[in-house]
């Protein structure tokens, strides 16, 4: 394997085994379960399942890599904190969309060459990307991977 | 900047924002703050700073950096669960090593080229990193990353 390749592929296995440690969480709590807050007054698992989603699904056209699947999770997940909307999507649809959004993310990750990962993404204008060549697809890659991280920490305080 | 070393800046550029955040929250808290548990039941940040400190410190025989810093912290804060030792060491105390020790490790983190971060690290032998090459150092990195990342969605769950 060339030396860039490795690099690549290293970000990608550490993408993918968060995604799995998210999975194994996710897929060992009931519907019931996933309601419960992941401390007093915080976010419940619910609203994580479909926050992460939300955060993964806007890579698509940040990476260049096409429309949003499910836009319409930001007005619940994203701009809004747990339980200000009332009535969130069933819980068996947003455990649907988070496994189709995690297998088209995957398609499209393994379909970049390195030299496209450092490529700008697409909320840098080319100007600011020639000064700041580090905001490119790999850092985005990086980032939401410690996003993935940071939300696990958090549900895997439901653990009994 | 050539491509190997565009990934190697990404990695480091996200360890040092994870690190940032973290420095962030413990800096804003007090001595007595820290003795807060992130859920109830669950570790108080005294303890994360402790084991996010060990666990960082290993990093250095683990990727050829030398020996030990803080070998001590082991077990309190990573064989043991938080509350099992009764006494811990002065917070004063934890707080230095956890500067004293991220400082070093990023002097050695610059210090390497982007081959040295494609060699393996030193708990996989030789014949095994023939057959699993991804088991280098760059993963390290990015693994320990993600375990900044993962602490950090607990410990902001004590902000007001």
């Amino acid at each position: 394997m060339k030396q860039p390749e490795s690099f690549v592929k290293a970000a990608l296995l550490t993408w993918a085994g968060n995604l799995k440690r998210l999975n194994a969480i996710f897929n060992g709590m009931t519907d019931d379960e996933m309601l419960a807050e992941v401390a007093p007054g915080k976010n419940r698992a619910v609203y994580l399942l479909g926050h992460l989603t939300a955060v993964n699904d806007r890579m698509l056209p940040l990476l260049g890599f096409g429309d949003r699947e499910f836009p319409q999770l930001d007005s619940i997940f994203i701009t809004s904190p747990d339980k200000a909307v009332k009535d969130l999507p069933p819980i068996q649809e947003l455990r649907a969309q988070w496994i189709v959004g995690n297998e088209l993310l995957a398609r499209h990750f393994s379909s970049l060459t390195p030299d496209q990962w450092l490529e700008r993404h697409t909320q840098v204008s080319e100007e600011d990307f020639a000064k700041e060549p580090h905001r490119n697809k790999f850092s985005v890659l990086l980032s939401r991977t410690s996003h993935l991280a940071y939300h696990t920490g958090q549900l895997v305080l439901l653990k009994k």
